[in-house]
C-alpha cells in the first residue's frame, strides 16, 4: 500500500498547466503568471538546494508581504524546506525566542527588518545565510533573495516529493505563561485551510483576492492559498493601507479580501473621503463589529460579509454570510466536525456551553517542543480550542469567551495573554501588583487595560508605563489604559479576583 | 506531532448537526433525515462490534443499491471495518475469487443475492455469518440486518476513532491476466472523491441526487458522498430504470444524476414516451456519446453535462460542462495534479501523447495482495493510469485509448480486459485461436467483439459460443459479436497482432 501525495508545489505545477499565462500574483506593476510562478519556484528550490538547504531544514522569514515571499513559499513546499513565519511586530526578545524554539538555517527578510534580523541571530548559531528581499547587491553578511532566482537547471528536484503531512510551516502564537507557543502545520493542513475557505467563501477561477492580511498570519497565508485553489489572483501588498486598497480594488478587479478590526472601519473611512470604484467588490470576510458591518454592507451592497471564526491551530472553524445567524460566528464548513465538550470531554446537549473541540483535516499538527501542551489539547482525539461556545439547532456556533485558563485579548486580530503582559507590568519596581484585563474598543475591538497597585509611596504616570511595558514586548501587548487603584480585589487564598476585577473595570468608558 | 482525522463517520455526525431533520437518505416511501441517518449508523456500529466485528476486519457486500448499503457503509467508516463491495454482475467463480482474496467475516446481501452468496461462501470459510438486507426473519443461516439496528445502547464507540487512511472499500476491476484486482480505497480517498466531484459539479444543500450507478462502483458511492458533503440528498434506487428516474426527479425535485451508457439513452427515450416533469434537474455527469448529448441537452435545456474521468484507482481524474471543450474529458479539478508521461517517466510536451499519470489525494491505497503491481502502478510517486492521453495549453486533458498493455473495453461503463475473455473463448473446444477487441456501440458506447479461428471442422455458431463465455464469466464481459475467419494477422514473433486486428475489423457495421 502508498499514499499519493498531494503538496502545495503540486497545486502550483496544477495552475501552470490550467491558467497558463493568467495572473496569479500581482505586486504594484509586477504581473507573475501561474507558468512564471511555477518557474521562479522551480529556480528558488533548485538554489536552495545548491546552498546547502535539504528536507527538513528551517527557514526564518521576517518581512512585509511581497511577492517574494509567495515564491519563497513555493519552492519551501517544492523541496520541504519548513518555513517559521515571524511576526514583524514582536519585540527583539520574542524574535529570538522564536529563532531558538526553532532554530533555522537560512534567515530571510525584507530590507527594513534586515538589521533586527541579524541583531537577534547573533544568539542563535543555527543561522548560516542572510537573505533580503529586494536588496540589489550584496552588503556584508547580507544576501539578495534574487540571486535565489538564476539557476540555470531546475530540473534536479523534478522527482523530489516531500510528504505533505510533514512540517512545513512554523507560526508562533501567544505566549503562554511567558513562552510563545510555535504552532506546527502541514502542507495537507494549509491545503484543507484553503480548501475550507475556498468552500465557504465560494471562489471562483473570476476571483481576485486584495491581500491586506499579514503572510506571517494563517489567515493571510491561507487566503492566499484558498484564491490558488480555484485559479484566482492574489493582489500582494507591503502592508495594510486603506486607500490602497481601494485602488487596488478599483485597478485589479478585486473580488475579496480579509479584515480584522480596525481595518474594515479605515476602509469605510477612506471610501467616504475617496471616490474609488469599488463596485467589483463581492465579499469580505473576517470580523468586526455589528455596526461597522452594517455601515461596511450599506456602502458597499453588492458585497457578502462572511462571519469567520478560526485559530492558527484550526482555520477556519465556522463561518457564514453575517446575515444568516447574527450574533452567531458561523456554522462549521465542509471536513469540520465541531463540538461543545464539558470538562470531562463529554459532548453537552445543543445550546449548552463548553469548551468548542474540531475534528478536520486543517488542524495542526501540534506545537513545537511541547509534546505535553500538544497531547493535552489533542486529547481523546479532538483538538481543544481553549474557546468556549454552543451550537444552536442549526449547527450555527456561538462565541462565549475563552476558557479561564487560557484567557486572551484580541486588540485588532492579534493574541495577547494577560500573564504576559502582567509579567511585564510587574518588572516595573513601582508595580506592586496588577491585574490585566481586555476591554471593549471601538477601533480595535479589544484593548489591554492594566489595573495596577503601585508600591508605597511610588509616582508612575500611566505613559511612562505604558512605554515601559513597550520595550519589553511587541508594542501591540502594550496596555492601552492604566488604572493606578490602592487595592485589587482577592479571593479568599489571597490570589487576585479576575473576574471580580473585570467587573468593576471593564465597563469603564475610555476616551 | 499527532494528526487530527476526519473520517467518513465525522462527516456524517457534521450533517446530523448542521442539517438535522432535512432529508439525507430517499428509499422509496422512507425518509431518513440526517439525525436519524447518524443514529442508524451508530446502532448498526454498535451491533457489529458486540457481533465480534473489529476495527480492520473485512465485510463483503452483495447487493443492488438500498438505504441499508448506506447505513452499513456509515457504520463501517465508524467502527473502521473495510467493505468489499461486489459487483453482482459478475460470475459465481469471479465472486469466489474476490472472497478468497479479502476473506471477510461476515457477508451482507440483498434477499435476490442471498442463495449465490451462500454458495460461493462454501470455499471461504472466513465467513461466520450472513446477513439479509430487508430479510423479515431468520431463515436457516440468514440473519436479518434489521437485528443490527436494534441496540440499546450506542455509546460504546464514541471515542473509537480509526484512522481515515486505512483500508476501508475494496472494489475488484476487471481481470488481468485472469486475476480481478482489489482496488483499495481509505476513507481519506473517498471523502477526497467525494469533495472533488462536489467542486466539479457545483453541489450544494440545495442538491438532489438521484442514485443511478450502482452503490459498489466508485462512481455511485463517491457521488453520494459529494452530495453529503455538501448536505444534499440522495434518492437511492434498488436498480437502473429509466421510467423511475424520471418519477423520481420529479417526485424529489431531483437536480443531479449520473450517467454511463446506454442510460441516458434509455432516459431519453422514457422522457419521448412519457409526461413526467423533470424540469429540476440541473446537471449530469458521465460519459456518452456526443449525440446522445445532444439530445439530451435539447430535450432538457436548463441541465448541464459535465464529462467525468477517472478510474476506480482515481475518481474523478478531470471533468468539465462538455460544452467547454467538445472532445476533450475535462481539466483535473481542486487538488489534482495531472501530467503526460512518456514510457521513460518524463513529462512530454504539452499536446504530445503519453501515458495519462496523477498525483492526488483520491488516488487508492493499492491493489490487494500485489505489491508488485501497486508499486509499478505509484512508480515515481505518480499514479499511472494505463489510459493514454494528452493536453492543451489550458490543461484539458484528450483521451487517447488504453495502453497496449493494458487494453480495456468499456461496455457500459464496466471493465472488461480483452485477455481474460480470450482466456474463456479458448476454453470451447472448437475454437482455435481469437482475438478480442472493442468496437463502438451505439446503445452502450462500446461492445466486445471475438474473431475466432475455429479448430479444422468444427462447427460453431455465434450464439453458441456467446453463451457459453457467459457461463464462465460476468454475463457483460461476454462478446456481442462473434466472427469466423479463416486466419488472423500475426506478428513476425507469430503473435496474433492486435492492432492490425483492430484495424481490419473494428470499422464492420452490426445491426
Amino acid at each position: 500500500m502508498w499514499k499519493c501525495d498531494f503538496t502545495i508545489y503540486d497545486m502550483i505545477a496544477r495552475n501552470a498547466g490550467l491558467y497558463g499565462g493568467k495572473s496569479a500574483i500581482i505586486y504594484g506593476d509586477k504581473r507573475i503568471s501561474f507558468l512564471e510562478y511555477q518557474e521562479l519556484c522551480d529556480q528558488c528550490a533548485a538554489s536552495l538546494i545548491k546552498e546547502g538547504l535539504t528536507t527538513g531544514d528551517r527557514i526564518a522569514i521576517l518581512s512585509g508581504n511581497c511577492e517574494d515571499f509567495m515564491i519563497l513559499s513555493g519552492a519551501a513546499a517544492k523541496i520541504g524546506a519548513v518555513m517559521v513565519a515571524v511576526n514583524f511586530r514582536l519585540g527583539e526578545g520574542e524574535i529570538e525566542y522564536i529563532l531558538k524554539d526553532t532554530q533555522p538555517k537560512f534567515f530571510f527578510s525584507s530590507n527594513d527588518y534586515k538589521d533586527i534580523a541579524y541583531k537577534v541571530s547573533s544568539a542563535v548559531p543555527s543561522i548560516q545565510k542572510f537573505y533580503v528581499f529586494k536588496l540589489k547587491e550584496n552588503e556584508g553578511d547580507f544576501i539578495p533573495f534574487a540571486k535565489l532566482l538564476s539557476a540555470d537547471d531546475c530540473a534536479m528536484q523534478q522527482m523530489m516529493f516531500p510528504g505533505s503531512n510533514q512540517a512545513y510551516m512554523i507560526i508562533h502564537t501567544a505566549a503562554v505563561a511567558g513562552k510563545p507557543r510555535g504552532c506546527v502545520l502541514s502542507q495537507s493542513n494549509i491545503l484543507a485551510v484553503g480548501l475550507q475557505m475556498a468552500s465557504m467563501f465560494e471562489l471562483t477561477s473570476r476571483d481576485c483576492h486584495v491581500g491586506t492580511l499579514p503572510l506571517f498570519h494563517i489567515g493571510g497565508f491561507s487566503m492566499s492559498i484558498a484564491v490558488m485553489h480555484q485559479g484566482g489572483g492574489n493582489v500582494i501588498m507591503d502592508r495594510f493601507d486603506p486607500v490602497m486598497v481601494l485602488k487596488q480594488l478599483e485597478k485589479e478587479q478585486g473580488t475579496f479580501f480579509g479584515t480584522f478590526p480596525p481595518m474594515l472601519a479605515a476602509i469605510l473611512d477612506a471610501q467616504e473621503k475617496q471616490s474609488i470604484n469599488a463596485s467589483s467588490l463581492r465579499g469580505v470576510g473576517g470580523m468586526d463589529s455589528p455596526d461597522t458591518i452594517e455601515k461596511f454592507l450599506k456602502r458597499n451592497p453588492k458585497a457578502t460579509f462572511y462571519s469567520l471564526y478560526g485559530q492558527t491551530e484550526a482555520m477556519p472553524i465556522s463561518g457564514c454570510d453575517v446575515k444568516d445567524k447574527p450574533g452567531s460566528i458561523g456554522r462549521p464548513g465542509i471536513m469540520t466536525r465541531v463540538a461543545i465538550f464539558d470538562d470531562l470531554d463529554q459532548e453537552v446537549p445543543v445550546g449548552e456551553q463548553g469548551e468548542i473541540c474540531v475534528r478536520s483535516p486543517s488542524v495542526f499538527l501540534g506545537y513545537l517542543n511541547m509534546e505535553k501542551e500538544t497531547a493535552y489539547t489533542s486529547r481523546n482525539g479532538w483538538h481543544h480550542t481553549g474557546d468556549r461556545g454552543r451550537l444552536d439547532k442549526e449547527g450555527y456556533l456561538y462565541y462565549c469567551g475563552r476558557n479561564p485558563e487560557k484567557e486572551l485579548i484580541k486588540p485588532g486580530g492579534e493574541n495577547v495573554y494577560p500573564a504576559e503582559v502582567e509579567k511585564a507590568v510587574l518588572d516595573h519596581a513601582d508595580v506592586k501588583e496588577v491585574s490585566v484585563i481586555g476591554v471593549p474598543d471601538p477601533q480595535w475591538g479589544e484593548a489591554v487595560l492594566a489595573v495596577c497597585v503601585l508600591e508605597k509611596g511610588a509616582e508612575l504616570k500611566d505613559t511612562e508605563l505604558i512605554e515601559f511595558v513597550a520595550s519589553k514586548i511587541a508594542r501591540y501587548k502594550k496596555p492601552k489604559h492604566v488604572v493606578f487603584v490602592d487595592t485589587l480585589p482577592k479571593k479568599a487564598n489571597g490570589e487576585i479576583d479576575r473576574e471580580e476585577v473585570k467587573k468593576i473595570y471593564s465597563g469603564m468608558k475610555w476616551k
